[in-house]
């Protein structure tokens, strides 16, 4: 099969390439490389079944000849960023929301009919049930980010309703593993690698997070590919636990051996947007037969292995 | 209080615009005129408090000269058209979802902090519960109107938690009454002025609808800015009953003294995205002390008693 994907030097989008190459398809690569990385490829530039397109989704006329005979398109290209959205909220419309428009209105020019997209679990803003389905009372954003995947959601099923599509929605909570490239562990590492004595943490520190390993996460996304057949296909993503700010600074300063002095901002939450609580139901995509195979803790650590395995790639390149 | 009306030509704009001159608010109102009409605004033309702009809410800078200043973001502005969103996709994305960017965007440059805007029953797209809550189980979109309108709440409600923004969001049934210009009471009269002995319905007549009196409309949106008060505020709009496309026909054939053959395109729904059951649950906004003071019978009655007079100026300009 031939397949396009989107964000493909990104953390995500990556190892989707490498299954996807490994799987025996050919596989169509696009990044704008704003934050992903070239490096990320460097296995599937071997496989003569890769190309890479370095271009913008803005860039119609660029994905039209990328498209081209895609059955498949894994649309992963975002603007990833939760925490720093008020800073520039043109970025979550034209990456997240205008992106997705032009990936579904090249489909259409194309005949490509088939796509799987990578929303987020902050699109349920501050849940009121606990562990959060996907049929959870109507939620209220927060974020930008939230609204601008809610947005694509949107899209995505209105597209599949009008033009005969077939699409998979597939709500994460953060994604944790090798090329992980932004978040609280890669803070975290880089205030300790820069003062291995302290620690500062947005937020009380209780914050109550889930997080799912990057492996885990594309076996779910390739099992639903095979045995879902909705119309639309929307699927929460994570473990079935979830974990304090501070129980993951506990394993982190374990596996790192430090004991840093702890200060805290404060209050519920670490920023505008955050979520103090994030935990997903994920019996829907359960009862296909998937199950993740780490837990938040040994997630953790896979995380902090590899980052501070590559603590010069990862102190060169800074990603929002 | 200054007041900035977008969509200030529109059917519930120009009523709006009306109401707010008649309270004593300095009003500018914003229209690109593609669809709004220059007629509905003559009693606000002869209003002292009245500044009119016609310029498209995609040229920022316009619409931050003429909001400046403005206490009140009222923005109705948008491509209206359930049933043709299929045949233009970048309208519901560049004049409902950037649009709605560009308002926020302006409002925070300015320094405005309240938004009322015009949603949509849509957003819902085909609930399972009836009468259909403001909290009812997160809806799969089925329009791409539905889907431009939910990506433009969500916006909003980004913004509210983000900037300190305060925004009322209501979702409509559809809306009737005087300058009415486009939806089925138009169509069918449209039809039967062209030839009084047959009527051609989409789907099997059978689909289940709501209708509002645009003043009671109006009355809700008023009372909601003086009685809630939380950062986001969302109600659903409608009566308490529903018709089936069949009764209004019945009405509007009675008015105009015909009886004609009519022939159904069959199906549950008239066109793609069309819902075929639409009942919201308004006790949220009853709760305020609201009521409609029209049935849904005399608000059709009204209606086509409207189109009927204004046959002239409704043929000379056909809406989407």
């Amino acid at each position: 099969m031939r397949v396009l994907v989107t964000g493909a030097a990104g953390f995500l989008g990556s190892h989707m390439v490498d299954r996807l190459l490994g799987a025996g398809h050919q596989v169509a690569g696009f990044d704008n490389l704003s934050t992903g990385q070239r490096s990320f490829l460097e296995h599937a530039f071997r496989n003569p079944g890769f190309t890479f397109h370095q271009a913008d989704l803005l860039d119609r006329e660029r994905l039209t000849r990328v498209m081209e005979g895609a059955e498949l398109v894994v649309h992963f290209a975002a603007n990833a960023d939760v925490r720093f959205g008020t800073q520039h909220p043109r970025k979550d419309l034209d990456q997240n929301t205008i992106a997705t428009w032009n990936v579904l209105e090249t489909m259409r020019d194309l005949g490509s009919r088939k796509i799987v997209f990578s929303s987020t679990g902050s699109i349920y803003g501050e849940p009121e049930i606990f562990p959060t389905p996907e049929i959870c009372p109507f939620p209220v954003q927060t974020s930008l980010y939230g609204a601008s995947k809610l947005a694509a959601e949107s899209l995505i099923q209105a597209y599949c309703e009008a033009f005969g599509m077939q699409g998979y929605i597939f709500r994460f909570v953060s994604i944790l593993g090798e090329r992980y490239s932004h978040g609280h562990v890669f803070d975290f590492y880089k205030q300790l690698s820069q003062h291995p004595h302290r620690l500062h943490v947005l937020g009380d520190g209780h914050q109550k997070k889930s997080y799912l390993y990057v492996h885990d996460c594309l076996d779910a996304i390739l099992i639903a590919l095979q045995r879902a057949d909705k119309k639309v296909n929307i699927f929460n993503l994570g473990t079935d636990e979830y974990c304090e700010v501070n129980d993951s600074i506990g394993w982190i300063c374990a596996y790192l051996g430090l004991r840093p002095k702890i200060t805290y901002a404060g209050g519920q939450r670490g920023w505008i947007g955050d979520s103090p609580f994030i935990l997903l139901d994920c019996s829907r995509m359960r009862a296909l037969g998937w199950k993740p195979r780490l837990s938040i803790r040994q997630a953790v650590l896979a995380t902090i292995k590899y980052v501070s395995e590559h603590s010069a790639a990862a102190n060169s390149k800074c990603e929002p």
